[in-house]
This record gives structure tokens, C-alpha cells and sequence, in this order.
């Protein structure tokens, strides 16, 4: 792995490429002088960890010839009220079809989130990383 | 902070969207069906812990009314050999122009990426974060 990160405008915002040209945009919150023209880094990090677990949950259900008719993620956060304002907690609702096998993805879901995605082993094992699965 | 991951393939490709429209986009290695439309998770936690500090780092030097000719960050990797493969060290190299005050900047960078950063604090804190600060 090998990224760089550039400035794109004269305040806080970047550009983070990889080697094989994929990037990514980041900015600051408006008050620190964020003009929109990214996602926050906080928001990078817990999207890091729902885009992770989801290639493992998908392989995995692959595995089973198991195919969903809906997937979807809403990634919620809550954080410290200090500075640094580290994560204290990161819930993932996965919602699935209604014909969707729920207990298969229940079991992939815990699988991909706490044994397999490397990026959550890399966060502070203090941060609750929760996660529950809907129909819908 | 609120997130939502949806799928925009049929394998593995995903798009985390926050509330105000910003969006990144993920993709898995080749190997695991990755079609190059996306970042990697992990590399995309490696730049959040970069744009994370380069942000702090950038108003601290503000307030000292220090503009910088020059600013990119080189993100470099180790991680454990082993399933989850999380990061074992993050080294960031900050490159600055050749006039820039270099002790100024060593100072923000060791108080952006130690002190004030909220990724790197949510980080395991058995992850060596370490940096360097070079002219060119």
C-alpha cells in the first residue's frame, strides 16, 4: 500500500490517491473551514469499517450461494466530548430483503464485523463496534 | 454523523454517502472480485488518520500565520500477516518546500497527528504511528 495525500484547495480539503489511481476527498466541518468538498477523515474511518466488513459479509454469503435481493448499511457513531473526540461507539444496521435468508446474514454479519475486517482490528479495542440486521 | 453504504455492483463495490452529499467510494482487492471502482477499506483508514492530522496541522500552522509553499503526505503500512490483517505501523512522510520553517511544521505535525487527531485516537494503541518532516 501506498497512498498520497495533496491539497486541493488553499484551506483543508485533500486528495488521497492509491496506487492503482482510486482516491478519495477530504475536508473539514465548516467551522474549521470545510467547503464541502469532502468527507470528514471521522466519517472516512467508519465508513472504512462498514465498506470492510461488507466485502467479508458478502464473500462469505457468496460462499453459500446466497445472493440478497437488498443490502444496505446505516453506519451511526457516537464519540468522546473531548479533544481528541475518539469513537465510543459504532453501530451498523444492515438491512436486507424480506425474502432474505435473516439468520444466514446474521451469522455472516457477525463474522465480517468482529473476526474478519481488518480495519476493525485496528481500531481501539474499547470502541463498542455493534451491529444488528432488518428486513425490509 | 450519519452514513449510508449501498451497493453500485453485483460483487463487492460499495459508496458511503454522509447527510450533506459527500461521497467515497470502496472496492476489494482483485482477488476478492474487486473491479478497481473504489479505494480499499484499509487504505481508506490510512488516509483518514493522514487527512485527520493534516487538517490540525494546518490551522495550527495558520495561527502562526505560516503558509506553506509545499504540502503532501507520503502514507506508508506495515500490517500483521495474519486474518484480520490489521495495521502493526502507519509512517507518514510530510514533504514541505525547501523555504518552509521546518521546525514550525515538525512541531504541528507531532501535536496533528499525537495530540489532536480523533482517527489516530480511535486507533489500537498497540499501532505504531510515526513521521517525518522533509524538504524538497
Amino acid at each position: 500500500m501506498a497512498l498520497v495525500l495533496k491539497r486541493i484547495n488553499d484551506k483543508v480539503a485533500f486528495e488521497v490517491t492509491n496506487t492503482t489511481g482510486q482516491s478519495i476527498r477530504f475536508d473539514a466541518n465548516p467551522e474549521a473551514g470545510g467547503e464541502g468538498l469532502g468527507i470528514r477523515p471521522m466519517e472516512g474511518l467508519a465508513s472504512s469499517v462498514a465498506a470492510c466488513a461488507s466485502i467479508d459479509i458478502l464473500l462469505i454469503l457468496k460462499k453459500k450461494r446466497i445472493e440478497l435481493s437488498n443490502y444496505e448499511v446505516d453506519i451511526q457513531t457516537e464519540r468522546k466530548d473531548a479533544t481528541p473526540a475518539p469513537f465510543t461507539r459504532i453501530h451498523l444496521v444492515f438491512t436486507i430483503g424480506k425474502e432474505d435468508p435473516i439468520e444466514q446474514v446474521q451469522k455472516a454479519v457477525a463474522l465480517g464485523v468482529e473476526k474478519y475486517c481488518s480495519v476493525s482490528a485496528s481500531l481501539d479495542p474499547t470502541i463498542s463496534i455493534t451491529h444488528e440486521v432488518v428486513q425490509k
